[in-house]
């Protein structure tokens, strides 16, 4: 673990926040560091599918392990928080007529430097929110981590 | 307003992610759109505090006029959204036994090519939550955008 | 009782709602039914207040039996629908820097036809919502409707 | 604008809560006044189907511009700000197994004496929610406000 | 009435916590006081499902009247409040991608020594809930309590 | 780890509803298995100091290393969402007027056959809430379960 590496938050804001151009750059910051991520795009009016989404990335890019109850449970919650800054207080979408266009962002690493603190994970989510309609939508973003 | 400036939101998000070495860029970046914003901190176990530290940097440094609620109404509910992205679930801190360090920024200005859409104000939270014990926390962040 | 009567949640809004002028016009319509009403004022930052105030001048008129349980529940779940009405998402005043002052009624009496259906109570609030500031608010209401 | 026009909330409510034969009368004391509204009615399980009900009610009589978002996303909370009210702590209705049969009324005007304060919106809603059974429910209602 | 009779929330948990081995021993501790009960199983990802099968449990037991709004109505609130318990946080199952399978009981009767107290109706869940995939779960309870 | 041990939150229900003459029976069948657990009071009207009740018991018992986070993030998750079954809605205490007497247990310990999945901490709350006032009150409880 390198000493300079970001919080693991701020690690997996800055992968969803990062233009096309800079994204590179991004990815290559995260890389130096000791930190394990994936990067993926959600968009729908269903909010399980957002879920789904998130879950499915982070298992196929085996930031988590799908065997084990406990990682999924720190994994679910943490992208249930992240989804609470996106939907600022129901926690719903089409049933209040509302979608999401998604960056999402799992980071997963030793952000303490007490090694004892073990592994956490971290979840960012940025994008659009907004009336099914094509530009009646506003920039949303939630941050969710916990201990795994 | 300059046609490559980021979106309201990503603004306000990448002044409170900045670090100490970097806030000069991030602030040139916004100074160079037509965006006008305002940053700061705020700590404490009382939420009410957050919430008056953000309102009254916002007035002095000119963001919104103080003498119309309109204004204070816009910016109330986008501070109440973004505070939601920091508690995730209950919005609270002390009655649950916890505390935040947060930086803040708030942004004005039109984000919409249609400038008939007229302004709009973000804000945006960055910092740590937890236990009012220094190191039982982990990182936290926010998001709040209103029409004004 | 009189087969016209309101809804007991109307007779108790319209009590809130009647101007210095109506007030004398409103009581006397609901006199004429068979429910019973008591109104007043309650201001504050704080919720534990309003809910007391209501409380209080809900015993106070006879309106419920501070010795049973049974109707203070009733009575309390009641206010509280109605202050959710009132807050609109965070059951919460001085917390989140916002201040009330509300005029209340609370009616008690048969509102179905069918007898078996015993007595119901509706607490309805109406008044301004803002900062703590004279002028930096607007209107809010509030209805919770409870058998008894 | 008359001097003497009740509040934006009061005559949303006032609207909603009139009976067949109090319509005209209320509706001829809204037309005396600055204030623009419109009336309808919506009955669902589904959420989304009362929000869409009173968009396109709102939209169809010319009280928002569905061109312009910050219309649109003034409209939307003040809608979700009154079905809070009526559904009091879980914005749900199928899915928590209750349905609704409301009026509506969205009014939209000037209601500071400072008409810097700019227009504002109100949505007000009134009738039952309950089981989906006739005669297994109680009234409700719910009041939004927002600048707009 | 039985005099040593627990009371109405602690019998309604009893018997949801019973092991197959335990649960005559526990239904004839019931049998001995004055409360009535059901006891049933359900398991969904829809909350109106787990809401359904416990008013219609309730109602074939004659625990309800379902005739009487007064008593679904009772009925239906305390089966929220026990939801609540079960899902903590948000009152969804299949929307945020989870599942749960739950014994509950309805067990109504009079728990206060003051017959005029009248009577009360407890609904008690336990089981578990997750992801829905056989293993990804951990257990979850919860009580609610209305007078009737 | 006995193969016929209770699952962890039964085991932590099960402590807090034993009556005087059945917590030594409760007790020394949770020492059977390979579950370590603490019990305690708490009543307030201010929910910090339900939390930190529990917090100070569960450190005290050694049930968690106050020096590592991640052991303090765990039950802080755990006892937020058992207190979100007590409070059923607003998780809040005086500032609703409401006030709680609570016998609370923590349970630590390997809830799953599949040793990999390591710890986790179950928090159970068993009480009354109510009124401010002596006999105004009916009985609350609530389970939270998470990984540690």
């Amino acid at each position: 673990m390198t000493e300079q590496q970001s919080g693991i938050g701020k690690t997996a804001l800055q992968l969803v926040l990062a233009n096309s151009h800079e994204i590179k750059e991004a990815e290559e910051k995260v890389q130096a560091t000791s930190y394990r991520y994936c990067l993926g795009k959600t968009g729908s009016m269903e909010l399980q599918k957002v879920v789904s989404a998130i879950e499915t990335a982070a298992k196929r890019n085996g930031l988590v392990d799908d065997q084990l109850y406990r990682e999924m449970h720190a994994l679910y919650h943490a992208i249930l928080e992240a989804v609470q800054g996106v939907t600022r207080g129901q926690v719903q979408l089409g049933d209040v007529m509302r979608t999401v266009g998604l960056r999402f962002s799992v980071v997963r690493g030793y952000p303490y430097p007490n090694s004892k603190e073990g592994e956490w994970i971290a979840v960012a989510l940025y994008g659009t929110i907004g009336a099914p309609i094509k530009g009646l939508e506003h920039e949303t973003s939630g941050l969710g981590i916990n201990h795994i």
